[in-house]
């Protein structure tokens, strides 16, 4: 039984690995190769214990996440991703399940990008400069050659720390900004990616600041968050999904559907466009948007590539 | 983060302290001062993926087991049991899931053993020589004083290894006796305790036999396994349930229910059995029957204790 904390991961694997192994896994779900039972949810006052088993062909994954969001002194998300052998069912590894969710969310963020975005794209924005904006940061820089990055939190005192972490990761070359409000973040930006619990939009809804963009929302993962106005509907012909399961867990997509902003054609899930191997056809002064809420079949795939990986470089504690 | 394995469960707490334990937790079941959802059950062919959560005050405790019954190389049950602290979601401890169930399980029946026999009985059987056997037989030796253990396997080659296993946890002082056939075993104990699972019953269908026994069944888990026979029932003024489940998990409830050998006025859940403090009232030529499913609430009170024993005595390897 091999363990990996955050170290052993970053070791084993790198995020552009990750990013394949995301596509790998919309490929598994396009082909139905893959079981994903309902996860199983346990609530105790504002707290939350998730646990969210997959199965794929060699490996039998269950993530449990706990979300304690009233943490101050401690990370509001704890996790462990434990792989078993499907043949044996012997448990092969125990993987840091905080780490290697970030590590997995900014990967379907660098998928998006990969997916969605022109190959020249040069800007970026950012809204919600916490532990999983850093990772789609560092994803979406994997993938496309950002030159400059505008980072806006509510709180911006929390702006030069993030920016200080994310040089150690993309280098000295890429320009950051500060923005003052989340209208300066988006108005010269090509590619915005919001990663925030808001309960209410942290886009400005406004039309001219959102258009001719390829937007990607990774943070609303409950039905009372939102983070993208009504405007943002307006501008797009397609809203694609990491999974069905957005349409109802995400306030993004079933807000605007029981609003009548958008109904369910304009939906497509990120699967089926990538096997179709179809191109994005955005006309000008039109957006794309993408929305992620995640599923445990990434988990099972990322860490079975991170456990593979980890072997052959033999990194990770063995225990017995 | 502390990893318990084997070694360290045993280096932390004896069997006497599960069976303690296993007391409390009947005491919480009782109060009402726990929660747990339904276990999550995933399927692939004839393997079985188990979680199974469960809270009590200051622990949120989840077990993952793997039960993969046609395995030969490798153990048909994998497990792990995870330790989470309820005041901040943060992981505390990972443990051995395996010898834990194995622990706990065996506490179930050494509690039986306490609250059920008589304090002068000395002659046990045991039908079923594995894992859970073993464990069974050492809780009801750390509750009673037996001087000789009836031992029966359906492959007898299997004894011999059992009893050195058994002698290395019992000393020398201890009768074993591996007896030729299922009557032999029974005939001249006072306590039975079966842990096989067999699809049909495993003990003799004869009143004679079974008669003035206390008789503890661990193994039957599922609807279609069965350890006790016809007789038994007729013999038994009351069954009790270690969990009000077993009326829908385990065969030796289900058919004798649908078959109407009992009702269901025959059936009395341990919790409150201890908590009315009432005495066995059996009369001469009757029996008493335990029948045990387990569930995740044991699991999480024996995991809490082994993590605070652990805690105390310096074992385990800590993990970051």
């Amino acid at each position: 039984m091999l363990y990996l904390n955050e170290q052993a991961i970053r070791d084993a694997v790198t995020m552009k690995d990750a990013v394949n192994a995301i596509d790998t896994a919309y490929k598994l779900y396009e082909k139905n190769e893959f079981q994903m039972p309902d996860r199983l949810q346990v609530k105790e006052n504002d707290n939350t214990l998730l646990l969210m088993p997959s199965i794929i062909e060699g490996a039998i994954g269950t993530k449990l996440v706990t979300i304690f969001p009233n943490n101050i002194e401690h990370p509001t998300l704890h996790g462990l991703v434990i792989l078993i052998d499907s043949k044996t069912g012997q448990i092969k590894s125990l993987i840091d399940g905080s780490f290697l969710t970030g590590l997995r969310t900014g990967a379907i963020g660098g998928s998006a990008v990969r997916n969605l975005t022109d190959e020249g794209v040069s800007k970026l924005a950012v809204i919600g400069t916490g532990v999983q904006g850093l990772y789609q940061t560092i994803a979406a820089c994997v993938e496309r050659e950002f030159k400059d990055i505008y980072l806006y939190n509510r709180s911006p005192e929390k702006i030069p720390a993030f920016q200080e972490e994310l040089r150690s990761w993309l280098g000295e070359d890429i320009r950051l900004h500060a923005a003052d409000s989340r209208e300066a973040a988006v108005r010269n930006a090509e590619v915005i990616i919001t990663a925030t619990t808001s309960d209410n939009p942290v886009l400005p809804d406004d039309k001219e600041l959102l258009k001719d963009k390829v937007v990607i929302g990774v943070g609303s993962f409950q039905p009372t968050m939102r983070e993208f106005p009504k405007s943002l509907y307006e501008l797009a012909d397609k809203i694609y999904l990491d999974t069905d399961h957005a349409i109802e867990e995400s306030g993004d997509i079933i807000h605007p559907l029981e609003q009548g902003w958008i109904t369910e054609e304009k939906l497509e899930n990120m699967a089926s466009f990538i096997a179709g191997s179809k191109k994005v056809n955005k006309e000008a002064g039109r957006s794309v948007v993408f929305k992620s809420t995640g599923m445990a079949l990434f988990d099972v795939v990322v860490g079975k590539l991170v456990y593979q990986k980890a072997l052959e470089k033999g990194v990770g504690m063995k225990l017995d």
